[in-house]
């Protein structure tokens, strides 16, 4: 019944919030003489949080939050050298590498031949698609949309365009909040596959949901297997 | 013949390189005692182009231009403050009120009962959406496509998408560049409708398209007359 799988891209496909993390540490460290890690990482969140419903998500408005947060923590006495440094960072970040997880490659490949493979991602365009081409994944997805949201209605808009019954599509992500609740509310399959870190924004402190078509994995090597048992009736 | 009408939204549906202006003429105020006016508007523009690829076009990709320039053209001087002020400037911008141009509301009563219309705005994904709902205009258009570049290849990918010929299809815009030539080349029906100020990237040193599916209005009040004629085969 499952015809259309659909995957969250960073931290289900890709390596993502460990880029954040590991900027996050050089920013703490690049402010070290003002504060301590632990209140610079608090007042970054803050930030973040706050600029959120202007910035969106993305490493763009995250660089200008780091930003704000440095002149913020620093009464505004931080220079323009450690304000470039920052700059770069996120060029780094623009620029680094896009790693596939772990079994990735091999579970596409598996299921690219009975399945319409499609990626749902939110965050910066423009970013999001130098990524997937970067990644060397873009061949295998049928359909890409990014998106700002993954609220349900974004969700029905898709089954919408694909002219697809809610039983027939299953949504994978590291996400509860995007990737899986949603999809559950609107009547579609999710399969969760926890990656650590998570971001602080994006943890749900709900449990676990209950619904029948809520699947949860270790690692996404094992979702060609849960897929057939599903479509064998099992 | 012409099924969809698709537009263009910044500097063709409503204001925005003017707000962009406004914005670069306050950050040449706010540098004014390091440099002069036309120097700083210049040592922008080179670090947006340079920037592009890194960053995408919007307002957030813009903003760290500023801030990148401003480090650059002070040696390191600019304080905290001022960054702050950048950062302020872009904050403004991101929630500044997205006015519809002139004739623009009565062309879509016109035109919507007999045409599919559609958007397709290239940009920051979060910032166009976000646009699109403030300008009061989002009832109006079946398909909203918001993307990271207009090539010849991105409206293939869109005419593929709604099952349709590229005859059948005509797109209306400011930019010759992303609007116009992308259009003409892939066999659609393109309408040029000139915006003061361009901005300098946009612009094409080519002169006027020679294509019989090229039209160029004065302004966009124009627009169902020439689809009349054109559907009445005159």
């Amino acid at each position: 019944m499952i015809e259309v799988i659909a995957f969250d891209a960073d931290d289900t496909l890709w390596h993502s919030e460990s880029l954040y993390t590991m900027t996050q540490e050089r920013f703490a460290r690049l402010l070290s003489s003002y504060h301590d890690s632990e209140s610079i990482h608090q007042e970054l969140y803050e930030t973040e949080k706050r600029n959120l419903k202007l910035f969106g998500y993305g490493i763009k408005g995250f660089t200008l939050s780091m930003i704000e947060t440095a002149i913020e923590i620093t009464d505004g006495q931080i220079c323009g050298e450690d304000i470039q440094t920052i700059l770069d960072y996120s060029k780094e970040m623009l620029q680094a590498p896009v790693q596939p997880l772990e079994h990735v490659v091999e579970m596409l490949n598996q299921l690219a031949n009975s399945y319409s493979l499609m990626l749902i991602s939110k965050g910066d365009l423009f970013d999001q698609e130098t990524k997937l081409a970067r990644s060397g994944l873009a061949r295998y997805f049928q359909i890409v949309e990014i998106v700002s949201e993954k609220l349900p209605a974004t969700y029905e808009k898709v089954l919408l365009k694909q002219n697809l019954l809610a039983n027939q599509f299953m949504m994978v992500g590291n996400s509860l909040r995007s990737d899986i609740l949603p999809v559950l509310a609107v009547g579609g399959h999710a399969v969760y596959i926890p990656y650590h870190p998570t971001w602080a924004h994006e943890v749900v402190e709900d449990g676990v949901p209950q619904s029948p078509n809520y699947y949860e994995l270790e690692n996404i090597g094992q979702l060609p297997d849960l897929v057939k048992k599903l479509s064998s009736g099992r």
